[in-house]
């Protein structure tokens, strides 16, 4: 377990972020893209510089060693990982810190904390990494409750059973990523599920914000890996049936798979797990502009052949990331297995791309392609997207806006929602900014639709980044819907997106997660506001 | 559209039931595999013979020309197509026909018929092509109704738009599945989802089950091809955002997907289909025995190939379907795609087969495979597949307990699953029937698991079938309960396995559904006692 202390504002810990001259070279670039000048970084918040409200609540007794009131902890699990929690955090608000933290270590504990939750009028809001980029753990949950408590599941993050036979793991939901897969590499096996918030997130967490892993094709989401889940709510536990598949009715875990802890707390699961891959076969590919590139890729996923990446960056993203001299669109392309070589695999999939634009980077012929993934285009685009959380904190301390947006779509319906998306955007950002950038990769992509990623980097202005920044998510959330695409594919919903899911949502699904949150958490206390409007 | 008139009593039509021929050799087969003599078929029911009871109810005038009393149309939705239905039909009881038969041409249709039944306290039992069978579409409804409705879907059948470029098509769900796949066939599509009940069964029966298609790995449920639906309730109309993947919240095509009815009539989705293969690779196998060619299974499985079919038969019903001689167990091994050659897929199976023991059918090597799949093994199989359910119907009729029961479970618990299984259920044969044979088959197998799928036949007396087939069902049902199965994998709970059902599903999802139902239904009208003990 990494013994660095993580930064109680933003992403990962002190040790990694950008160096000084990181940072100059960040301004620069910045003052150079937007013709700006005097640009400074803000420093990050200290503990002493803030201020954290008076604790409303005392926990029972029996409970107050599980809980904490140190400011580093309240400080440290008042915000997410998103835009709206990093200015905040640099603004050094830190007012809707919850009252307390708990620290649970078995789920006797959590029956524990609920009860009194329940009882007492308190929120409860269950917390794995802390890595929401939607306010899905911020304990800001209106005036109907008497406190707030951030359940940090951290402490319940055992391997329980390794079943090499049937390729499954019973794990406990507070297990940190790099630990999980610490566990199943020495029996050869990984979940092979890497979000990028894969170093500081959990399992419960991913299970219950439907994330996605960095697999571009066949298994994205997290849900295909469950194979079975138990969940704590306030009237009871639901343990559902481990199996490779059932038709009994509608399924269970799905019900609680993407639950965001409106419901209850997951605390282990039966996940899936795969062999290692041993064979890797890799590519990069220029295009002439992201549109043609958007048709290779619907070709090789509507081929059948599910490569384990194939992501494609515009010629903006590209640059932006150090992949590529911004006037062509980069696709990384990759295929791995555990069982065969992929020479069939990537040879058909390299001639779907030259058949639609496609030219592959360097010299290199098929069989040439093999362990090229920390090298060149591909590379770069790696170690940029390992990179970039810090960097980005960075720019949001010099006052940009900076944030991204992802949905999905069918393909036919592509080409004109990203057409109108960049055009009313790079207004949007024009009239609030007096200019921006938009950029856009796939990050995923089905047989039926692709998953485009916006990235928007306007400049701001410190003090109002916040009014800012949401006149640009209001607007690209509207977007979104009015041009039928998802609120979100998965980042999950949160209170961020809250507003747009309950429009994208049927009404009659929306009264079944009310009546089941009425059933399962009688006291309205699992994470107000999230996914349901708070019941009291 | 199929001319010819549906049975009544039993599967598909008149004019494809067993020849006289053909009748006499299944006689011998049942007299010399359990030393019985003198069997005789009953005749099928008549509708003169048999006696409905008087309709309770009377629609309002403006529902009227929707309704039927006739007795073909009462008689012909009383039943699915299950063991206990046959046998029933067999003995001319009809006693819970519904009282009325209606026949919506549109969503309007619907909503006022469910309206008429929410005031009138009338069950309303969605049908669709009537091939349950686990008395999903029985109007056994309990005491707390006025009168039973059966809406058939037949006419709610149009192929509203194809997408070839997203490759989806949006259908309504009571469109029969040759009808579906000969729409999409002039464009190159199909939705590839053969359920054994193809021919005379529905896509919204396909949905509201979960129903399994043929092929079996990767895409088995119906639940996969899904894009979004739309569903009637007493509550108002869900309809569900087209999209290849999304994240915001538990999914609300999940939640309906498998529903039974129970909340609402699924009236239309859009689907996920695929470009027609015109690549196919199929070879069969022979193993020594059944648990030796359960490990390749799992080997193939594993090893990311995704084959269309992978089968095994175990040594009986391997016999028992004339597929080979009874002394070893057999593969059936397929590929399909459109896109692409299948030399470097079908090799590697073969040999992960070969490494478990499976010897290769005929002389033939690797690639002599190709269009393989209508002869040899195969192809007894798969005429024996599409035969069997006229088959069965004829042992029925001789008095004999034929039925089959699937489940699903991971493959460490698998060999002590299996032998468990024929061991006991062999003990109970004899003791109800004093005798009968068990085989088993895989039809679908997962990465984790493989769904077995178990027939039984056993020497019954006419009038007690009914009671010898209830204490076999019981006896099965308990043990895949016991050693850790699902009820069912892909034929639906219904009433049939309601009992079990209940004691699978976590209780906290049961309330779920409970409350749901409430909120959707508020009259408890839809289906009752499917999923949910009656609400009223």
């Amino acid at each position: 377990m990494d013994k660095r202390r993580r930064k109680f504002w933003g992403w990962g810990v002190e040790e990694a972020d950008l160096t000084p001259e990181e940072q100059k070279r960040w301004v620069k670039r910045m003052e150079s893209q937007f013709d700006l000048s005097g640009l400074e970084l803000t420093p990050p918040p200290k503990l002493e510089e803030i201020e954290l409200p008076q604790p409303r609540i005392t926990p029972p007794d029996t409970l107050s060693d599980l809980c904490s009131s140190a400011p580093y902890d309240r400080a440290g699990h008042t915000y997410g990982k998103g835009f709206p929690d990093v200015v905040r955090a640099y603004e050094r608000d830190f007012s809707v810190a919850p009252d307390l933290v708990a620290f649970p270590g078995t789920e006797q504990d959590i029956v524990n904390l609920l009860d009194w939750c329940s009882s007492a009028g308190v929120a409860a809001i269950p917390y794995g990494g802390g890595s929401s980029v939607v306010k899905g753990t911020e304990p800001d949950v209106g005036e109907g409750f008497k406190g707030t408590l951030s359940i940090d599941m951290k402490n319940i993050d055992k391997v329980l059973e390794i079943d090499e036979t049937s390729r499954a793991a019973h794990m406990q939901a507070g297990i940190y990523g790099p630990a999980l897969e610490g566990a199943l590499k020495p029996h050869g096996l990984t979940l092979r599920h890497f979000p990028q918030s894969f170093e500081f997130s959990t399992l419960g967490g991913w299970i219950a914000t439907r994330s996605g892993g960095h697999y571009a094709t066949l298994y994205t989401h997290i849900d295909e890996f469950v194979e079975s889940l138990r969940v704590i709510t306030p009237s009871g536990t639901v343990g559902t049936l481990r199996l490779p598949g059932s038709g009994a009715g509608p399924s269970p875990d799905r019900f609680f798979i993407g639950s965001e802890g409106a419901m209850g707390i997951i605390t282990s699961a039966w996940m899936r797990v795969q062999d290692r891959p041993t064979f890797r076969a890799n590519a990069a590919l220029t295009f002439p502009d992201f549109l043609v590139a958007s048709e290779a890729v619907r070709a090789v996923s509507q081929a059948g052949l599910y490569p384990a990446n194939i992501r494609i960056l515009d010629a903006g993203e590209a640059y932006f990331n150090g992949v590529a001299e911004g006037d062509e669109a980069v696709m990384v392309l990759g295929f791995e297995s555990a069982d065969h070589p992929l020479d069939a695999w990537v040879s058909r999939a390299l001639e779907c791309c030259r058949d639609h634009g496609g030219t592959l980077e360097g010299e290199g012929g098929d069989s040439k392609t093999e362990s090229r993934h920390r090298q060149g285009m591909a590379g770069a685009w790696r170690d940029s997207f390992i990179r970039m959380p810090y960097v980005w904190e960075a720019l949001v301390a010099m006052g940009m806006i900076t944030e991204t947006f992802e949905t999905a779509i069918t393909w036919e319906r592509f080409p004109e929602f990203h057409e109108t998306v960049i055009g009313e955007m790079t207004e949007v950002m024009e009239e609030v900014c007096g200019g921006g950038f938009i950029s856009c990769r796939f990050t995923y992509a089905y047989p039926d639709g692709p998953v485009p990623y916006y990235s928007i980097t306007a400049p701001g202005k410190k003090g109002s980044q916040l009014e800012m920044g949401g006149e640009i998510k209001k607007a690209i959330s509207e977007l979104f819907l009015r041009l039928g695409g998802t609120i979100t594919h998965h980042h999950g919903v949160g209170r961020y997106h809250h507003e747009w899911y309950k429009k994208q949502r049927p009404d009659g699904f929306g009264k079944v997660l009310e009546e089941a949150k009425r059933v399962l958490d009688p006291a309205g206390i699992m994470n107000p506001g999230v996914l349901i409007d708070p019941q009291r």
